[in-house]
């Protein structure tokens, strides 16, 4: 997507440098600045950390980690280790978990020599299926938003909500919720987007920095706002990403998602969940049950990052001094919550059978096929 | 209620000085800052930018500036005027109105020359009441805390969720959610207390050094985590303010907290809403339809107030540049979603029925006795 009107993905491969390009998304939206990954510990630093954060994203970057490795050694222990630290680094998007077996079932049977070039070519595999899942999964939310557009008299925006960031930041390109809006602005119809802030890390400055670049209509409101825009009836659909969906459409997002989605039901709005199917655990029924839940450092609840009146960018503290924060990071939302799942083979029910009935194979082979 | 030991009102005349004397709120709770009011204009101010809010406390204030004002002007002119200008500060607080009118009921036959004393007995009055009415509320409120603690294991904590600050600074003491709080701390009932941020204006922090403060155990969450804490059976009760209550029981509160109801119906968690009667207005039946909601200035969502590392407390910018921000203050929770209104005449359902039962005089003078 573009910045300053120059086309960008949120991380590239630098030949000339033999390393990762990321856009160090802890600067933004105040800053834009640009980091260079060469190790492996700078790649887990980078994901454990949030520079790069969203689940698609991760794995990218986790298939890049890889490369990195590879060239340094390709050894079967290396290769394992680097599984492993990477795996360990966001316990929550199955993607990474994806991303990490897949470089190392197809590394593992080749000869040492040949696998630092594989795991590069592989990476950039799973970059480019990315941006085209993505590509995919926006078309197919575009069809939902112009049958909403239909029922409005000619030129009224469809008003969406979404949560968190899962936009291009959060991909490689064009993002999973924000994908179909992008393609809709593109195409002409008109759009307003509420974007919830998403505390503790504000990624909803991000959403609203790239519909911003993009020129797409939108209101930054605080999360506990939602409620009261879908009440009065100012809410068309609201469409979320996801960081794991269970087989049966379960959908583990950033929290605050659940009570959206309560909002949702209460007052009859379409709640929609765009996700590309490496975001599907098929291991998972229950995500109550069964999926645990990361909590993360206190200290992103009691402090807040912004720009100061001088320019600076810091975190500010906004809890009272010695306050106890906690921070489970996401939440489960059941299925019988959701409205549907957009995904790049099209939209289904949250549910198993919908599931299955798009993607019969993955099913099949997690031997639950509804 | 205490502050490094030392008791204080949230509100209190000083007699030396003619003049009245307020914690300003917005520094809290970084730096504990008094204020002195001498005149209308210098309370109107308060109110409006909010050195001081919760809606008793606001009723509270209104009260003193028209004492402030009779000692200037008691004409009738001049009464009418105040309570005019003061009415306008905050739209959604009934307790306003309420302490407003009854100023002027009571001075209005007066002859002029006796106003200023009048007015200033009965500000005293007004603030007293608030003090034991909360005190009441606490009672009442106590008597569930126990309930729940009466089936846990000697020394298991209960556990509580409030929204926004709806405790001694919102009021003139005590608080009303949190006085059943307080009163369950001081009678050696374990509490723990998670304690909602609340943006966009973080009450939550005020709660949290209140109760800080006060010795008792809390975590400062953001509005974000409660239904997944809920989900996870992490709260046996929730207990909030309310701005303005209708006479069948809808509760129009700090913006969120309709999120939170839904929550607690979804997981069956108790809701409860603590409320002096002054916050009843008997005029409104159906809070969605009949409130208008405040709309605050965007700058309170794209801005957030901290401590900066330098030290210094300031409003940072958290959103994108030229971000457009959209800034509801309250929402309504339908009664439905509400478990029951702790009053200072007991507990009662949320229903033109159990409101009637417990003020049967002011539902009969509103004319709409059930």
């Amino acid at each position: 997507m573009k910045v300053d009107g120059r086309h960008y993905r949120s991380l590239w491969w630098d030949d000339d440098a033999g390393a990762l390009r990321i856009i160090d998304q802890r600067w933004l939206p105040h800053d834009f600045r640009i980091a260079e990954l060469r190790t492996l510990d700078d790649c887990t630093a980078a994901i454990r950390d949030m520079w790069v954060r969203g689940a698609p994203l991760i794995g990218a970057t986790a298939a890049y980690a890889m490369a990195l490795r590879m060239a340094e050694d390709p050894s079967d222990a290396a290769l394992d280790l680097a599984r492993d630290r990477l795996r360990a680094t966001r316990p929550t998007a199955v993607n990474l978990r994806w991303a990490l077996d897949r470089c190392r079932d197809a590394l593992r049977p080749l000869p040492v020599r040949t696998r630092a070039e594989a795991a590069l070519a592989l990476a950039h595999e799973i970059a480019d299926e990315d941006a085209e899942i993505n590509r995919r999964i926006g078309e197919h939310g575009l069809a939902l938003i112009r049958e909403i557009a239909s029922r409005k008299t000619p030129g009224e925006p469809v008003r969406l909500l979404t949560h968190c960031n899962a936009g291009w930041l959060a991909t490689v390109d064009l993002g999973t919720a924000t994908s179909p809006m992008y393609l809709a602005h593109d195409a002409g119809v008109p759009l307003h987007v509420w974007v919830d802030e998403t505390r503790p890390r504000n990624q909803g400055a991000l959403t609203s920095w790239e519909l911003g670049s993009h020129g797409i209509r939108h209101s930054y409101v605080v999360d506990n706002a939602g409620g009261h825009l879908m009440q009065r009836g100012l809410v068309d659909m609201v469409i979320v990403g996801t960081d794991r969906t269970t087989r049966r459409g379960d959908v583990c997002n950033k929290i605050g998602t659940y009570l959206k989605a309560l909002a949702a039901r209460d007052n009859a709005v379409p709640f929609y969940v765009a996700l590309p199917s490496p975001t599907i655990d098929w291991t998972v029924e229950d995500g109550l049950a069964e999926i645990p839940i990361e909590e993360r450092a206190p200290r992103e609840t009691t402090h807040v990052l912004g720009r100061t009146e001088a320019g600076g960018i810091e975190h500010v503290q906004v809890a009272p001094e010695g306050a106890e924060g906690g921070n489970p990071a996401f939440d489960v939302t059941p299925n019988h919550l959701v409205t549907g799942l957009i995904t790049e083979r099209g939209v289904c029910d949250a549910s198993a059978e919908g599931l299955a009935a798009l993607f019969p194979e993955r099913a099949a082979a997690a031997g639950k096929t509804a």
